[in-house]
């Protein structure tokens, strides 16, 4: 009697489990190997971008602090050696200053429009919270200040592995609390790109709770809004998108140590998980081979449904950010044009 | 002397030959098969939409005219069949009749607001220009007159096999010409998805061709605005979408057989190429596992460089249309109240 109970028990549990596979197993879409070229569908210059190999960091596992210094010594060197032509060629200058006691670059074109006179935008740059000290986190800011003919304060924050969450974001937000209390908040506007698209969300979700003036648009482009391997491009573009490659490179690494064992879904690191009721009119900018498009279009749908003035940009071809991988090609034109128009449309005088 | 020189053309010739193949490979990205579930990040019932599994017929080649109307008619008879409960539930009615010598179906929810009394938007079905006759071709127009309170008029343009191009645009000509002599166009909005997004930018192309009048507004959805298999997604989503699955199964033929030998980049055919100046405010939709996802961002793209008021909502997860494949859908809704609040926005009273 025991023996057959526990026959059928195990046939019960055999069945069960049968079945829960099949339920996990259906719809999941079979992919077979393929080969997939350059589009011709964009610009030569576009093309060329499109055309380089996966980014040489993306599977790096730096093992210790030490080891992410060196990582991140290598990228800021290489970067920074751009920016004195890209500065030169788009007749900006960047100056580096202390605001709310924190290091800041006031990124500023040679002549600034007089519709622009009083109009700041604050920049707080990508990388992962970890890539881009010091000038290396302005190279966007440089590109809007050039395009946009704007001024740009770019926050220097603090990073890992040093300084993990909540150092960045408590930068960014001495340095808003400070200039909202010197300039009208309707002629500011915060932007940046994928870690600082999220932190420029996170900004305005922590403004809110804080009771601080919120900014008059912002510009997240393909924002990092959610800082798990959550969203379906984090599977279907991976490898397919040559910037970030995949969540399982340096990239989720490095979520791990600015959380330092913070919830991930916390809003304050994920800002998809926050309330966008009441957010400035937003402009998202992605691309259709992004790791990040699902980062983008989520927040996109939810600033919807919250009813916020919402646009949505997303650019054929184009990995992580490639909307101004190359400074001069047409797309990054394309890409600023948009920004600068957003701003104006937006941004009292 | 002589075999000298053709040894060296000859190795010239082998080095360009290898460059070339070269050049042709570089940029190339190889992805491993891989196996990509339904994503969390969408509600239950688009989960279960996108659970289902490929569209059956999407490698069907039918071998001759005989062949599609056998396939015409039964799609067309497993959709007519559920269309009166949905007319039923979201209280709209549809009435056959004719204008301008075609015949239409007029689309009227039981009671239309005041501010809707006189506007009126124009639909062509999608379908690649072979499905959704008569009744068929009315889905999207009920839903569209059940959640955006509006009056439809939805075309039963002639298709392939027996009509190839231009039939199908001849016909929505001829309803939009006769219904603008009667109607204020700017009361007049055209809207569609998939090939009846693609015929709704190139009725907006023909009617400048043709100096009738444009209308106010206008929402082609995932359109099909280039009929070759050109574009990043037709690779890089290649049977990721459920729907569509492959331009190389039965659309690819549709293709075809409605082009009858016309260029296939003519821009009445694929009006990605065509001219967008002038074009009336558009809201562009799609997914991010659309196979058309760069057919609807190089539109959005280009409208924009055409400096026109130009909207683009790209839904998570989503293959071709999803945005309306479960009419009750949390995302479903959605989309039609972006719908309704742009024409609202565009449309005079």
């Amino acid at each position: 009697m025991k023996s057959r109970r526990l026959t059928v028990l195990g046939a019960a549990l055999a069945v069960t489990l049968i079945a829960s596979q099949t339920g996990a197993q259906e719809g999941v879409r079979h992919l077979p190997a393929r080969d997939i070229p350059v589009p011709d569908t964009v610009s030569p210059q576009m093309q060329e971008v499109i055309r380089r190999p996966l980014a040489p960091i993306w599977n790096e596992h730096p093992k210790s602090a030490a080891d992410w210094k060196v990582l991140i010594a290598r990228v800021a060197g290489q970067v920074a050696a751009t920016l004195p032509d890209l500065r030169q060629r788009l007749g900006v200058k960047s100056e580096p200053t202390v605001i709310g006691g924190v290091k800041v670059f006031l990124v500023t074109p040679e002549s600034v429009p007089e519709a622009n006179r009083d109009r700041l935008l604050v920049h707080v740059h990508g990388g992962g919270y970890v890539l881009g000290p010091g000038e290396a986190g302005t190279r966007e800011a440089i590109l809007m200040a050039g395009y946009g003919r704007m001024r740009i304060l770019s926050v220097d924050y603090r990073m890992p592995p040093d300084f993990p969450y909540p150092a960045a974001l408590d930068d960014a937000m001495a340095v808003w609390k400070e200039i909202t209390g010197t300039t009208d908040p309707k002629k500011l506007a915060i932007f940046a790109t994928s870690t600082g698209g999220g932190m420029t969300l996170a900004m305005v979700l922590r403004a809110k709770k804080e009771e601080l003036p919120l900014p008059a648009a912002i510009a997240p482009g393909t924002p990092w809004s959610d800082m798990t391997k959550t969203g379906d491009t984090y599977l279907t573009d991976e490898q397919l998108d040559g910037v970030l490659v995949s969540y399982d490179g340096w990239l989720g690494d490095a979520a791990k140590l600015y959380a330092n064992g913070h919830d991930l879904k916390d809003p304050m690191l994920s800002p998809v998980y926050g309330d966008f009721e009441g957010f400035p009119p937003t402009i998202l900018t992605s691309g259709t081979r992004d790791l990040f498009l699902s980062n983008t279009v989520r927040v996109h749908r939810k600033l919807r449904a919250a009813g916020v003035e919402a646009e949505l940009h997303v650019f054929e071809g184009q990995s992580h950010a490639q909307y101004y991988a190359d400074p001069y090609a047409p797309e990054t034109k394309e890409h600023f044009r948009e920004l600068t128009q957003f701003f104006d449309k937006h941004l009292a005088k």
